[in-house]
């Protein structure tokens, strides 16, 4: 009896929060968690969406005390790089912990990949925090390398008011001056 | 005398792949730049685009040695966090070295971060080179965060090999055993 892997649907947004929360929960971030299902909804199932989803389900007969079958979830977008083209990246990987170690988060990584070569991609590119050495191991056994030990690739930010200050152009922003 | 900044049109895209090859170079990475002007054409300029460009001219008065009036370039796209939902990515910043210390740099990033704010995205996010210190000033003056520092947070890829093997789904991926 096996679990399915599915595109996700807009009546998913629901189940797939939840578990964006155990996920961020995982990571010590719950806090940080400002999205909603109307977000999810919004974002990911319109006309010009600005991610894709994809769900691990399993049979009635096998869901968990709370009554959940869907048990895993991934999300993907398409990213660029100036040296390939076209990449995909994956946002989060996420199964349940009473569903791990039976292949089902290689089965979701599996399907992006697929997704991703079948749209021209040459990479598959995500981030996961130092600390978390489970996860790490798994992506190493899947034969992925962590660029930013390898290259000293930072990944930066600007966010908040530093956004909304940079979003401000300068008196002489671009000036020549001879 | 001003430099512009604009949106890039498919005709910008021979200029473009000059100066990320030049990027690519002071990256030492030349021999990584697989990308041709036809991917460029193709990916950035067709119905549903993979990325979006902005570059920065200067009139023909203040051209380059060697002719050049396109002297700068950033390219973006919007991406996805399961915490705060839309982001904006910048795959690239470039100025040309003569045109540097002039606030196109500073120009270039705060459109993006403009069309950014104006696509409803909480963030601006990119990558840097660990040694490029001098990029890494600048975008600390920015107000930029470096969230690898900060979280921990390292960049992981698969391509190649592994990403086709990725791909293949394993005889038992996704069975569940009772």
């Amino acid at each position: 009896m096996e679990s399915s892997i599915r595109a996700a649907s807009v009546e998913d947004c629901k189940d797939i929060l939840r578990m964006m929360v155990e996920f961020a929960k995982y990571e010590k971030a719950e806090d940080e968690v400002a999205i909603t299902q109307r977000d999810l909804e919004r974002d990911g199932f319109s006309e010009n969406p600005f991610f894709h989803g994809i769900v691990a389900e399993v049979p009635e007969q096998h869901k968990t005390k709370d009554g959940h079958t869907k048990i895993g979830y991934a999300f993907y977008f398409c990213n660029y790089n100036s040296w390939c083209g076209r990449t995909i990246y994956m946002g989060d990987l996420y199964v349940m912990p009473e569903f791990r170690g039976k292949g089902i988060g290689r089965a979701l990584m599996s399907k992006v990949a697929q997704l991703g070569l079948a749209a021209g991609c040459h990479q598959l590119n995500f981030t996961i925090l130092d600390w978390n050495k489970s996860a790490q191991d798994f992506y190493l056994r899947q034969g992925c390398v962590d660029i930013t030990a390898s290259t000293g690739k930072h990944f930066m930010r600007c966010e908040g008011e530093a956004l909304e200050h940079l979003a401000q152009p300068l008196p002489n922003a671009g000036l020549m001056t001879p």
